[in-house]
């Protein structure tokens, strides 16, 4: 049965549609029950985040994961960058008439395993076919619920000056490592997406150092564009010394053959930390010691001008601003 | 600047995105405020619901609504059957390059009033941009949180036997609204969506009367889908009575030049109530008395058996199955 394609009668609320959520979504992502009433329930009391991403990846597997494994991992993540652990998903998919069902198997089959990894579920989700040429292949929206412990307060204008920036691994392995699938481009050794869910490291990272200020996932656009909006945020300055900054080898030699900036690039499996002094070295322990975090580093400060520009330290020791950039780097990168 | 239109540029994570994001999403949606960080603040304590919901409705504009104004009604609707307010929505976006910026804006504008309507806020949300050919103009995804009310217990396994089976309304108007401005269809009078935002009604009901066991709101699969699904999930036997399913003339009379069913046919501000026969008047009154639900009805009820069946008593006396559907009605109705 490989070959079974997704129907437009998949998407219409009948029979066919109910067979397909519990045979392709229920089997990976659910209790085994059928489908039953349309909002999931949830139960606490407290402070709450709510996050949702759309999902267009292109293409859907991509070396390092699937554009499932993404939505969760992204939807974890945000859910991280407030501080907050995950309680409960949901998962809206877009599918293009004539995709294969084995492909849908595995993109929620790779949904469920990085939920589970961060010890969370899918607890609701919806299921839309549009016909052939009105999507491409599967699109997906992820929505996540997370609850805040007491004492954390994190937040993109929480940055203060002699706040030490760290970031929690090489950047920019997302956005190549999907560039080169895309484009079918062989690099010497292949790049590998670092999608992954944060949850855990965060969790590390907040019981070490709970006066965390600022964390944020610097995804699309990259570390740059991530640290741009932290400046603009907190209304600071920011100072980051390139030559901190960690790249992989194989990253940056690819981005010097395409002529892309890795600072620009997109990240699924990082984390940008602003933590004051007096914590920075505690927080880089904890970092280094989750799998997730063994290469994380400081990279750079919080200075006591309020400019809300990002300042990069070249490696020649001359200064620039480090713009947001203006379109048109990665498209369906995320 | 009425012929703008989204560029690929606008869905990469920079300063175009940025822009659109601020002068179209957060001047209609948020405060005015620039964006912030990816996940939004709830507060408070108690029993939760979650739901999700992808939206593709073709065309996007349509007789009594589009899909901006559908995306808020039918998670605030999905809440609603849970018996909950609404506490917060996320609405993430997947555009298609070309889509007029004017288009979006309108699409923006309804969710905002219907939202405004419900008094419930979008408070977080994603963009995605997807090259020409790769959509159709506008998906939206749409998430909601509501909180249950302390004695409020409904479920679609709630139903009992002798209880009374209401519905809010007329059926099966958004299906053939959609339908007619899809085909290009003209009949003598139009056909206008139903598309409603329920959390007044649905709150008015469960004041009047607090034993209803099952909400639930008929879309895709319409009214004989969603019972259906109530009698196969609380492990009853149903029956509905034909004559006294309430059906606009202009729907009716659509319906039989097309060959269509309208207890097939979508709703999007209906809601089915199952509820004790002791507290079937009040809730019915109830009903009738709040703007959307005064053509109320009751149409049948619920029987000692429990096949997980719908039974249709037909105008002419006699009793047929009334089955889910299998495949193929009316593809992109939500």
């Amino acid at each position: 049965m490989s070959d079974d394609r997704v129907l437009l009668a998949h998407g219409d609320g009948g029979q066919l549609m109910a067979e397909l959520i519990e045979s392709v979504f229920m089997s990976r992502l659910g209790t085994g029950e059928p489908p039953g009433d349309d909002a999931a329930r949830l139960e606490g009391g407290g402070r709450f985040v709510f996050t949702t991403d759309a999902f267009v990846v292109d293409p859907i597997f991509f070396p390092g994961g699937d554009i499932g494994k993404l939505a969760v991992c992204g939807t974890i993540n945000d859910l991280a960058a407030a501080g907050a652990g995950p309680l409960a998903l949901s998962a809206s998919f877009i599918l293009e008439e004539g995709l294969l069902i084995s492909d849908l198997e595995r993109v929620v089959g790779s949904m469920a395993e990085a939920a589970e990894e961060a010890e969370v579920k899918v607890i609701c989700g919806d299921t839309k076919v549009v016909p052939r040429g009105r999507a491409d292949r599967v699109y997906i929206s992820t929505s996540g619920v997370g609850a805040v412990p007491d004492g954390v307060n994190v937040s993109g204008a929480g940055a203060r000056p002699g706040d030490v920036l760290l970031i929690s691994g090489p950047v920019g392995d997302h956005g190549l490592a999907v560039l080169s699938r895309r484009e079918g481009l062989e690099f010497d050794s292949e790049i590998v997406s670092d999608c992954a869910p944060l949850a855990g490291l965060v969790q590390a990272l907040l019981t070490a150092a709970p006066d965390v200020h600022v964390l944020r996932d610097p995804t699309r656009g990259g570390l740059a564009t991530a640290l741009n909006e932290i400046a603009r945020q907190s209304g600071v300055t920011i100072e980051i010394d390139e030559s901190l900054v960690p790249v992989r080898e194989s990253v940056a030699a690819a981005c010097e053959l395409l002529g892309l900036d890795p600072l620009y690039s997109a990240n699924e499996g990082k984390m940008i930390v602003a933590v004051s002094e007096s914590e920075a070295e505690s927080a880089l322990r904890a970092l280094r010691s989750h799998g997730y975090g063994a290469e994380a580093a400081a990279v750079g400060g919080v200075l006591e001008e309020s400019t809300g520009q990002v300042l990069l330290k070249t490696a020649l020791g001359t200064h620039r601003i480090l713009d947001r950039h203006v379109g048109d780097q990665l498209p369906r990168i995320c």
